[in-house]
């Protein structure tokens, strides 16, 4: 007989018993972050006509998960969550209520070059405001997303922030026009990954005038963080003093939210790729892992139903790549895995299977996670199993037990074992916190 | 402009907020009932190599949805979770500890003819043992489905159960080769839909000769239950006695795992259309509503690595539709929502920007989901908004109360209001149960 090989497609990925634990904890403490802040859960279909992505994410739009299904229609996996939720806004317009505030986690495809921390398949957690200009909703979107990093332990991130004003009103200055204001945003976009000299080569190259090339050298040469802020306030004869002094105040109403003053820093030089960004933009990174790139980024988006619909509705949002986290914890060794289950059974006596059976089920109807080993093994392989799944509490009861109707109970990290009735059993497990 | 239809394919739907909320919450309680079993969780991806999922579906292959990737690989979205764990099994055969006691609970796609209740993409819920061959791992599977049904307030479910090696004996008897008696099965497994007089009918056009067509017409009149167990161990000279005895005993351990009798239904023609189930299939179906099929169903099944591998390994499985399920209960109007937000923060002065962000930090800071409304907007207009969403309380606070620093609180459904300190307002959230 030929065998099929079991093999996975470049760019996925399993996630094992232990590594799924981790994630789903992740992902359930973001979900409960998310609800805190009155955020509510939507869920959006993997496929969609193909027309409904396409036209939205630039020269990336290759990168689609596309195909024609049985029916002979174009069809395509999502890409991101927020073209699908600009879809079902637009489908729905009349029914929801503004503002509308949803959250989504699920993953989305793009059939990108796989390298270190960028798998094909990978989970977004979105939030975003829809219906909504006020600045409170921009500030209420990134202090849910601090707020959250905070909850899943992320303790080195950074939060930076600019506004997309600025450029526009530096483009409007330098007499741009809208193609060429575009390749002024992707090109700074890239200053991380090329530095200030790549990207006055690649303005070059896109011929933007040398005067507004200059402009834009200065703009990036005054650095980051308060500094900056005060001196773009006051540079360009103060051109874009009210764009700049806006993000100030943004900061400023972040603190209130409780966010640390040190993760927050103006930088002039976050753009965000997406074309749609028309206010504040944000982007989450790794303080001591800048070549990791972003892990999160969002910003005002106020136009982006008007592909579905002549009506728009301001928008803001934020978007956190969960499995980049994981991907950069599991590398430095800070995954810390902790098993569900905090007692195993063990099979020591064939005549005993009922009193095992009717043991589980007690445990469980008082909320004790329990298994049973479900052959009489010897005791060292059963053993193994609850050490190798790091099973805390090992449950014994042999012939002699089960005549006197206690158990033996072994806690398998400090080998201290006790005999125990059933009440205490119970008492001993619903108190471990192991 | 042109603008793009927003619209949904076929067979696929959106979960809004207050759908997706209950769709969550029926989730997150199978989640806790399978780790209360001590199954783990796994995640696999969306996509194969469509050479993993071929082979495994009969005629229903022609479901899968597949398609060429960027890279020309013939690729697919997984049809089921079995197949995609078969595979990870195959895959890391020498590491993984067994008996391996894995859940996942995803969506899968079958490009189906869409119809009520069955959908192109919907959610299965997944737990299987692979490497135990005891009795105790059947028992634990089904006593771990039924106490999941019994979470989410599925109260009207029956388990119905049979012995795959009641047609394997039976096959012998009647001395049918392979493919007449898989014939028999697939005919059997339809009888729900087309009776007795239908299943005769379809074995004779597929040409199965008369003495074994009356012989399973006996077979399938014995009915179900306690009776047709004792007269089946009986008929045919007791050539099935034995399968049909362990069933029996099966069903009994099932009760001493607290399954209630009435649930538990001995069904001699479950017989599940997969080829690959080997021992005991069960199937749960809606008591009062049999015309809505099964809600899940499963089974033992010791060769399915076997496309994979030489070696095989012996496992038994469970899956449960959750949105068949939450499609009935939606139809039924059986669905409850409650809101995850618990306040909404009234936005009526704009100078008061800040004591609103400072007062919403404060009670997410005490695990209170709050929201702040965004604009200074009518109260009415506030008042439908947090009433729309299901908000159980309003907090209210105008120049007034800030400069007494205190709040009105108010029961949006008993209209109850009443000022009280920050303490208070908390402690009242905190303890109010809504």
């Amino acid at each position: 007989m030929n065998y099929i090989e079991p093999r996975l497609l470049k760019g996925f990925r399993d996630y094992g018993p232990k590594e799924q634990t981790i994630r789903q904890q992740m992902v359930a403490k973001i979900q409960n972050v998310f609800e805190r802040f009155g955020f509510l859960p939507m869920s959006t279909p993997v496929l969609e006509y193909k027309e409904i992505l396409t036209g939205k994410y630039g020269e990336d739009e290759k990168l689609i998960y596309s195909f024609k299904d049985n029916g002979d229609r174009d069809v395509a996996m999502r890409y991101d969550l927020t073209v699908p939720l600009a879809r079902f806004v637009a489908q729905n317009k009349q029914q929801i209520v503004y503002p509308f505030k949803r959250y989504q986690i699920a993953p989305v495809w793009r059939a990108d070059n796989p390298q270190k921390g960028r798998l094909r398949e990978f989970m977004q957690c979105d939030i975003d405001v829809i219906g909504s200009d006020s600045l409170l909703a921009d500030v209420g979107v990134v202090a849910c997303v601090c707020s959250a990093l905070d909850e899943i332990g992320v303790d080195n991130y950074e939060l930076r922030i600019s506004n997309r004003g600025i450029f526009n009103t530096l483009s409007r200055a330098m007499h741009l026009d809208s193609v060429q204001s575009i390749e002024v945003v992707r090109a700074i976009d890239k200053v991380k990954k090329i530095g200030i000299d790549g990207v006055v080569k690649l303005l070059q190259e896109k011929q933007i005038p040398n005067e507004s090339i200059s402009m834009l050298q200065t703009y990036l040469e005054v650095g980051e963080g308060d500094e900056a802020l005060k001196e773009l306030e006051i540079s360009f004869n103060g051109v874009i003093a009210e764009e700049v002094r806006s993000v100030g105040q943004f900061i400023n109403l972040l603190k209130i939210q409780g966010i640390r003053d040190s993760v927050l820093i103006f930088d002039p030089s976050i753009a965000r790729g997406m074309d749609y960004y028309t206010g504040f933009v944000f982007e989450v990174t790794m303080k001591d892992n800048s070549d990791f790139g972003s892990i999160g980024g969002g910003g005002r988006y106020d136009n982006l139903l008007s592909t579905f619909s002549s009506e728009s509705l301001p928008a803001v949002g934020f978007s956190i790549g969960i499995d980049r986290l994981f991907n950069a914890m599991e590398d430095s060794g800070r995954l810390v895995y902790k098993s569900t289950t905090k007692a195993l059974i063990f099979n020591v006596d064939p005549s005993l299977q009922t009193a095992y059976l009717e043991l589980a089920t007690k445990l469980r109807a008082h909320g004790i996670n329990s298994d049973i080993y479900y052959s009489t093994a010897k005791l060292d392989k059963q053993f193994k199993y609850a050490e190798s799944y790091q099973i805390p509490y090992a449950i014994i009861m042999g012939g002699d037990e089960a005549a006197k109707g206690v158990f033996q109970v072994k806690n398998l990290e400090t080998r201290e074992q006790k005999v125990v009735d059933g009440d205490q059993l119970i008492e001993l497990l619903s108190a471990s916190n192991l």
